[in-house]
């Protein structure tokens, strides 16, 4: 194989399928990134059997071929390369020749028939997203998975797939998010839940730049595979069974607080302080009277926090505590101004709604205090 | 004490104090900074015996006094307060209430009177610099410093002080960097020498912004004094024998070479991919022939490396191996276009020079190789 490319050409899609390398690969070969040359394309293609993502770039070919290199090796050596265009070329005793203005690195390569084939997906059940609406609902979903692998279907989001729309939820059984979404073509006949890894979500978001273009989903009984113009992802569904979410939501209120997003995150940013240090916890209490919420928390390592913030509330006062982080991260995300928090009473989840934006919902369950 | 001031004018202080408090304190009120309030100013103090670093801010006092508080928590107190004014006071049961908009925060001092005492100095050799001398020093010398603490004098930076110039030398055995500098105002009566902690001398010079002004040294007997308009820097000098390092530095060379900085760093830069892997080697191997210097390396993992650059040669081809790092810190902090390297014999050390800066140099000791 022979071809020619620029650095630029390809460092998008090396760093694309290098996301799909393990650090501990199941097999040798998984170290590798296959790169096959076509005519006018080199397809790119890494794996770790659970997730395989495959990146199509333009190159000049002068010979078509397939070879595997050392992911790290390869993806470092890109990132050195020098402006204006480079040759690679494989020859007979399979070393990868690198050579641009009087230089040549000799690369190690592997056995590209050892390198296992990407299951051909054909059928499926077909939907699509806007990328834009998949990087939203990937941020505002994301966070609130667990990472805790020993229960492998909470570190997932939950894709509830509906005829027309399609829910995704995520919790680590502290706090939960929800968001609401329709497909930007096509729909679901047969209604299911999928569990999918959300951080393999996340970094295929991250890999979207074209917010109006379309991510295009094919949907199996055990595997995912997702389009764009440029990529190739497949990824593995998470067995296992997820709760009833449905029902952990509180159906109604018993109190809704409006606050503004800025001056809340700002407020329990602070009444962190109290939780650094050895003896730090991080808990905050929260209460309200008229147009007033406080929250304290406290140390003995570093002394009282005593916060303020205007809120408008709609009903009794509910004094309530949360762990601060569950509050933060959700606050963190939200690209709205105003958020509703609906209580229902001190050991009921409360519920963060944003205004304007009725598909989201964020709960939180509250820590029992003394 | 009871005094006003905003966020912004304390984070600058804060943060450059906080450079003198030590992880493991000698002793606990160390984990702290000393707050004096003066009439219109806030005197921030902190030390960790070796290095005492003092800063002072305008502020608008309503109540003179001193306190300590615990600087972990303070600083990352300081970090999320909000705009605008905020007060702080100290009350009888020496807690400082921190107060702002519909906030306060209530953090545990220490007592003052347990600060140690930052010595007094008022005697000793006085000169100057601009900071942006400063800095230029401490950028070009400080890297090549030693990071084994078994040997300290090897982790300081040597002021080798003359009448009317100053040499800053730091070296790690491997190479060595020497800068000649002239003092802004003042001179030496009694030439001496003095070993700097360069780690110290790095964290002062982050903290210069202002390049025209000065920063003024009084250099005692056991300790040096650096002051600029808002802080004093107090910095014991590292005891030790340095060795002769006029005696290493090669006085003649056999053969000149002249290269651009940028072409020669990209060119180490790919060669170091032979040092990424398990059986990954530092070395690389330098040949010169006509208008080509050529850089390889390999490793068994990666493969071979051959770099051409394009340089001007005077004298004959010496062939010579370096640890590609040494190599590449020199060329990283250079600010100069093209350099000199001078070379006397495959076992002599190769010496870089800046064209047009003579003040500076750069040695390497080679690496033997079969």
């Amino acid at each position: 194989m022979e071809f020619s490319c620029t650095r630029q050409e390809l460092t998008e899609g090396v760093s694309a399928v290098l996301r799909a390398v393990s650090a501990r690969p199941p097999i040798p070969i998984l170290t590798g990134i296959y790169m096959e040359v076509q005519e006018s394309h080199l397809r790119l293609l890494a794996t770790d059997m659970e997730l395989g993502i495959e990146y199509t770039i333009p190159i000049r070919a002068t010979q078509t071929g397939t070879t595997v290199v050392n992911a790290k090796i390869f993806s470092e050596m890109v990132r050195r390369l020098p402006d204006g265009p480079v040759t690679f070329r494989v020859d007979e005793s399979h070393l990868l020749k690198v050579r641009f203005f009087g230089s040549e690195l000799t690369l190690h390569t592997m056995n590209p028939l050892e390198f296992p084939v990407l299951p051909h997906i054909v059928e499926g059940q077909q939907i699509s997203f806007t990328q834009g609406q998949f990087k939203e609902m990937t941020r505002l979903i994301g966070f609130a998975a667990s990472t805790d692998e020993s229960r492998p279907w909470f570190t997932g989001i939950l894709w509830d797939l509906q005829v027309d729309h399609i829910k995704w939820i995520a919790t680590d059984t502290h706090r939960l998010a929800l968001l609401q979404g329709h497909y930007l073509e096509g729909s679901i006949q047969e209604e299911r839940q999928i569990i999918l890894s959300s951080k393999t979500l996340i970094d295929v978001a991250r890999l979207l730049h074209d917010e109006e273009s379309a991510i295009e989903l094919t949907i199996t009984k055990s595997q995912v595979l997702m389009e764009t113009a440029q990529m190739r992802v497949i990824l593995r569904i998470i067995e296992g069974q997820y709760p009833k979410y449905q029902q952990v939501i509180p159906k109604d209120y018993k109190t809704r607080i409006t606050v503004k997003v800025k001056a809340l995150l700002e407020a329990v940013d602070r009444a962190a302080l109290a939780s650094i240090g050895k003896e730090g916890s991080n808990i905050i209490k929260v209460t309200m009277e008229g147009n007033i919420l406080t929250i304290r928390s406290n140390s003995p390592e570093v002394g009282h926090i005593h916060e303020e913030v205007f809120v408008d509330m709609d009903g009794e006062s509910i004094p309530i505590a949360f762990n601060y982080r569950y509050l933060q991260e959700a606050l963190k995300v939200l690209s709205v101004e105003d958020i509703h928090i609906d209580l229902t009473g001190p050991l009921v989840p409360g519920v963060i709604r944003p205004i304007g934006e009725e598909r989201y919902l964020y709960l939180i369950v509250p820590v029992r205090t003394v």
